[in-house]
């Protein structure tokens, strides 16, 4: 599972600061990647290249993340047969609408799975996901991660009934001035 | 490749004139896939037993399309480790907005891989790319289907070159009074 | 009336800065409730058994708060026929809209009472009145706090009609730069 | 129970249409409602009135229809201590994005239990189950009906699963060219 | 001129920061007018008898502030046949578009005038030009204060294009980061 | 009162059938106008020369309409210091939210009284309010068509509750499939 | 000035009806172009290849329409030089807000100069305004064109003030109901 | 090149740390500019004399930026023939939403090629595109501008790929809690 199944790029290393929850997730559940930087505007023989080429290097997922006139999972997606995974990234002005509507609103023919708006983690999720088709020791590490989220929820719910929220707020959220 | 891989669920069977482009992309790539209507708000219990069972049954991707405060993917997502794709239905007062918000902004942990809204035909696709992870000869035809998307658009370039833009017109879009 | 006749329950610890109003618009009008935590996505067995469960445990009124992808409200007014009321919660990178949408558009069948965004003092407002259909002691605590509210306006006005507005404004409003 | 517990308001007889739906609802649950037409803007004394006589006239919630820059509802919020259940009434130009935001982002003090767009038919459950907190065979009355929608969905679930999605189609929906 | 002829009315006092800059337009075209706090939802009764007097009182304008479901505008528009000049306060999630909405969205028969999101000065003077109609000498001061502002542009300009744009920019935006 | 104070302009000859409605409510009251067509973008020097003119040809208040990137209101502000009433006139693609930004959002000293989408009707009542401020007499006129108005709503809501709900719509809204 | 120095390119053929202004003006103008087919997503080779060979094929200017996720008059703004014209086509869900938002929000290095949605009529004028820097008589047939509009308009205008409103309506607007 | 050929105008003082950026650029690339305050609404005798002389003082492009209802850009293209490019400046409260859709929404016969939001760069470089279509040197600059452009994002993928991109965070996004 450490060859390198998927391949997470973006659109700028500005983005890294969101898109490094994909590896991050992608490092826990011990799945191998290649992370990189693909501008569809700055770089398009680069983009073409990658787009091209992603699945004979080996890829099984890609992971695209752009912000803006987000262009580039979308036409990674006409460039390539394998499923790919959007990212939209926030932005200055629009606040990450523009990206959203940029990614998701793909014509017929050549989908990309969307997350939420800076949803990185997300996106390493579901490429985890994707690849546990094929290899179900992955969907085991997938539960096992689901069942450790909803132990959390639960410890902190235990936590919140046992303290008055009062406390709970104090110790929690120490600048909240409720 | 004829077991039913794929379900395919919608909140209500007013949802099916658009869910149907998922089968119908199915159908057409050979692919067999299960397709039933499940509402997250007005059968509770049997999302919860679709969320539940949908891997043990042997269904390797979820499709879900739903409208509004449209739950149902995200609660599926939440049953369920198989990777579900969300097709956020077109509603009457919010053209879809609200269905698209309410599917794609996730939560880190339950992604949902998200269409455009009645993006059911690449919803359709999407879990055929998923599935040729596992299984290469439906990679193959991904592959002649873009190829014939690529013919079709060039065959209509064409086309519109040989005729002057005005014939087009006439002859395709008789009712443009352009 | 000390009895916890409203359950409060939110997606995240992170909501409770802005659910601890809810807590103490109840406290303050010493109605007695139970918080805690349920996520939609993280514990979908805890929702369920939240959602079944909640009536028969006495409780009268349930007020959800949850952002993004806001499932929790509408999954609970699935599961159960008490009445439900939503508390969007503002989210980063759509301010709340995303919540709006995902709690306020619920199908024919299962209402959700929704609040504003961040509207948690007027869910924990809302359950009292819905109470005080049964228990007209609240009804009489309810006109009360709404006079003192109507009080806490006239105060103000009569004091900036007697100050200079620039003077009010330096008193009350001293990083005001106007 | 046949009392006129419910008092339903619609800004213009114009959003008659919509709002029949929450009469329809309480005639089907056998529920007592006395509806009328008040114009917060057109007669602002009418609205006083209303607002302030409601709860001496025996009613126990408010059901308000309006669009626009709907301040009916709100405007009753003002006036009573009675719970009030906002209807946001679908605009020419803004779809009701208009009416939702001028009935949802009431100010902390004056909560309106606001309803999807058109929702009409959603705030007469919403005011019974309110009523159900202190008529329990109300409660009995939701949960039955809560049940015939389960039923109903199952029902056409499985008229979908027996035929294939086309004839379904064809029948259901004849006029979809899909 | 110096009698009271304009009314400003905000719903809250943190509404004061913004709406003060009415009152300083008037102060400095020498205008007389009365500042108070009148909450559409928190006193009605106040706002009942502030719409229902205004014009008795001698007053000749109104204008009013609110943010959220912003109905003191339009609730005074309905109460008065004087003109009602509302400006949206910028609210916290929504940014002031609910602000806005509730404003200008006033149906046939109730026109507010409704100003830019926090566009308090131009209220005041919309207030002057309106007066202008009776008072002839008003029309001549705002006629000043427009060759004013077309001044202080010009010298901008002028300034502009004597520097290069990097001294202007050190010089008067000394923390851009150009 | 028959003395055209009231110049109605509008951007093109498409936006009449709405603006009209600005002529017809003068008529009601019997109060002159101008109208015609102003382009603020294809006849800038008309635009120019009735911006300038309008007061010493004796208008006391312009009434503008338009559409999409709406400049006329705008600039007809900037030229005079008349008061300008802006209607936002409904767009094809953006329902009208284009028209209402460019019209509302004016920067400091150059207001625009502006209306809902579509709101021409608004802007003559609007107009005569303005008027009203040095004749007396229209401000009886508008009072009683607001009695009229209000007369209007009492006896719609008393045929609505002298029948029931039902033959309301059949006599009413007779397509209303209700 | 009849080499086609203008290359129109559109998604799909079902944007025709509207980018067939753009080849309209044009022909109107007397100014060569050649007009087809170019897919973004489905024939990413052809759009590769249109965009680095446009300039050494002699064209000057690009028009792109597209809609939806448009990513193509941003891909040929990458791969070419030539100033790229975008024209946003109105798309089914979201008005063409998607397609506005997927053009203009273009990053720093590749612009695209956007246009109204559905705005191609102008998108062939801003073209020909493009080559009227190097062919003078290219501007004066730009100021015929403009003084053309302006006559149209003061022909409306002065039609419509000879006219009372009612008969212009009846004219030239017989379907409407004013 | 050093000739003035472009003139560069903002509406405010306040835009111009957004306005240098196209300066910077033009300067970067050897192009003459002028730039200045001109402001649609407090100078309109400005405005009109700017639009209506630009051409015959040797501009051959003109870029405006303004927010809010930003008249500028339109204003400036229905007085003159010369393309004009509109940078709409991101506004307080609605983002540039408002700045957007009133530069870009013009109606048919006078285009503005407008940016993104604050896109003010890419406004000098779509002007020195349109410039090389007469001055082919400008087209070699721009070429080599691309060029670097995409060396740069070349450089740093390298960097990025060499790095573990835990260090590349900490290296280039130091404040970045990742």
């Amino acid at each position: 599972m450490k060859e390198p199944f998927i391949l997470i790029v973006m659109g700028s290393d500005s983005d890294l600061p969101v898109m490094a929850e994909a590896a991050r997730i992608l490092d826990l559940l011990d799945v191998g990647y290649h992370l990189t930087i693909v501008s569809a505007h700055r770089t398009p023989e680069r983009l073409h290249e990658f787009g091209r080429d992603a699945e004979q290097k080996g890829f099984k997922v890609i992971i695209a993340g752009a912000g803006g006139a987000a262009h580039l999972p979308g036409m990674l997606a006409s460039h390539s047969s394998l499923p790919v995974i959007g990212v939209p990234i926030q932005s200055k002005s629009l606040s990450g609408v523009d990206s959203l509507y940029s990614i998701v609103q793909m014509p017929p023919g050549i989908p990309v799975a969307t997350m939420a708006i800076n949803g990185a983690h997300n996106a390493g999720l579901m490429a985890v996901q994707m690849l546990a088709i094929k290899y179900p020791e992955l969907g085991q590490r997938l539960t096992q991660y689901k069942k450790k989220l909803e132990q959390e929820v639960i410890q902190k719910a235990e936590k919140l009934e046992s303290l008055k929220y009062q406390q709970y707020l104090t110790q929690m959220f120490p600048s909240s001035n409720g």
